[in-house]
């Protein structure tokens, strides 16, 4: 054994040539490969090593029940937008980052309920339909929501704000497929900067701003979970996602309405904003 | 704005080109690089994504005033060898990890001094000269050097054990540029395995030992520091440390001595371990 540059790599793949899940061993393998080929270009002094060291450590250290500051790195680097992506289904509605938010269970509420518990200003009612890739509707699908309030806050940012489970719903479609509900219309707002991913991005002249969206997460039955959001189409930011998650297909008019049948039907009243988001799942492989 | 596997490195590295730092702009882009390379050749599921998170997430967290998961993580990918070597100087003794173990400052000791304050059964004298790459001494020099027990354990792995600071010391050469303290002959040891990273060796299968071997931290005025190793020649492990660190010069025979001379000047009695490690150091640029 002698380690040099060049002996490196063999070395590291060859130790973890014995891991019995086949998986574990080809990803430990390939992690090894590419780590050592960025650090050979890279080529860190000692002080820019302790300086990662340090960052990473910082990044699992302010992780809490509340704050997941590692997702929040791989948002800000494009990863959890690529491994979303990478696990897409042909034909379905596209995915996006589920976010550092999702930390808490979605609030079982009926069709029409209201997930703003704070009384905001401007009413906005989101709608849809949950479908199969051949337009047939999904009854009993699943429709997890969750968006920040209109200044910008997820409910796990404001524990002191009562009550609890702002801007979450857990929803199931009618026989129709059809879900709708009544909330706030959301705001673009910071990722949390407060952390060493906000001094990241402090550093790097970024902004921490992500376009207003409403998250969802779709299930049924026999089909594929779809992870995404509804964009407010036009929107600040949306050309510069601090998390890069905005997909064409993705951009919602939320737009208003001064329809009163819609509105009666929606038991709101005209003019109200009213956006539809339609959710496509494929069938489960 | 569309994300696609396609769209997504060059929308991360444009992200990063307003960095006023260019170091950091290059490091930043070039990560983007590689690890996107790695997340679509790996292309993980969201379940392996979650379980990386997680794993990352829980080294930040072991992560203590005693404890550096994160470099330890570090040297078992071979990563922390990489570094030290590619920051090594030609012509001088050759570099290896610092590990996780040099958290605590080093008591000052005088030469000769013995570091072993626990009575160990296997007396050992370690000396050796600081020296120029022309072969000049190098007085004043310092030597941080620590070790473990002959039971494999680190003082801050045994916090409760008294006096504090045993296996550790630091030297300062004579004016001849020789350094010689008293101590036990070291042992192989496993590296920490109660936190993620024994968790990844076990399920890879890999062992967790270091082959025995005392560390060193060298400085000299003017020159360029060195963080090294004196190995065991022959000790168990020496084919597969567990952090890669082995380099063919730096195993040094701990081998009896008999020399009743060099036992005086030493101040032990013969028979003795006797180890010798001479420390080159290059100019500093």
């Amino acid at each position: 054994m002698d380690f040099t540059i060049d002996t490196a790599t063999p070395a590291v793949e060859q130790s973890f040539a014995a891991t019995p899940d086949p998986r574990l061993r080809e990803i430990m393998q390939m992690l090894t490969r590419y780590l050592h080929d960025f650090v050979r270009e890279a080529a860190p002094s000692i002080a820019e090593w302790n300086a990662a060291i340090g960052f990473l450590t910082e990044v699992g250290q302010w992780c809490s029940d509340t704050r997941q500051e590692f997702i929040l790195l791989s948002d800000v680097l494009g990863v959890s937008m690529l491994v979303e992506t990478l696990n897409g289904h042909e034909g379905g509605t596209e995915g996006t980052v589920l976010g550092p938010f999702h930390m808490t269970g979605s609030p079982k509420r009926s069709l029409g309920d209201s997930i703003d518990l704070l009384g905001g200003s401007r009413l906005c009612v989101v709608s849809g339909t949950v479908l199969g890739v051949g337009g047939e509707p999904l009854a009993g699908a699943t429709v997890d929501v969750w968006q920040c309030t209109e200044d910008g806050f997820y409910d796990v940012q404001q524990p002191d704000v009562q009550p609890a489970g702002n801007g979450r719903g857990l929803f199931r479609t009618d026989e129709q497929g059809r879900f709708w509900f009544r909330t706030v219309v959301p705001c673009h707002y910071p990722i949390p900067t407060d952390g060493p991913v906000g001094q990241l991005l402090d550093a790097t002249h970024r902004h921490p701003f992500r376009p207003a969206h409403v998250h969802f997460l779709a299930s049924a039955d026999g089909h594929e979970d779809v992870t995404t959001h509804a964009f407010v189409a036009g929107g600040a930011h949306i050309d510069s996602d601090a998390v890069f998650a905005v997909k064409k297909g993705l951009l919602v008019d939320f737009a208003e309405s001064t329809d009163a049948e819609l509105a009666a039907r929606f038991g709101v009243e005209a003019p109200f904003v009213h956006a539809r988001f339609d959710i496509v799942l494929t069938k489960r492989a």
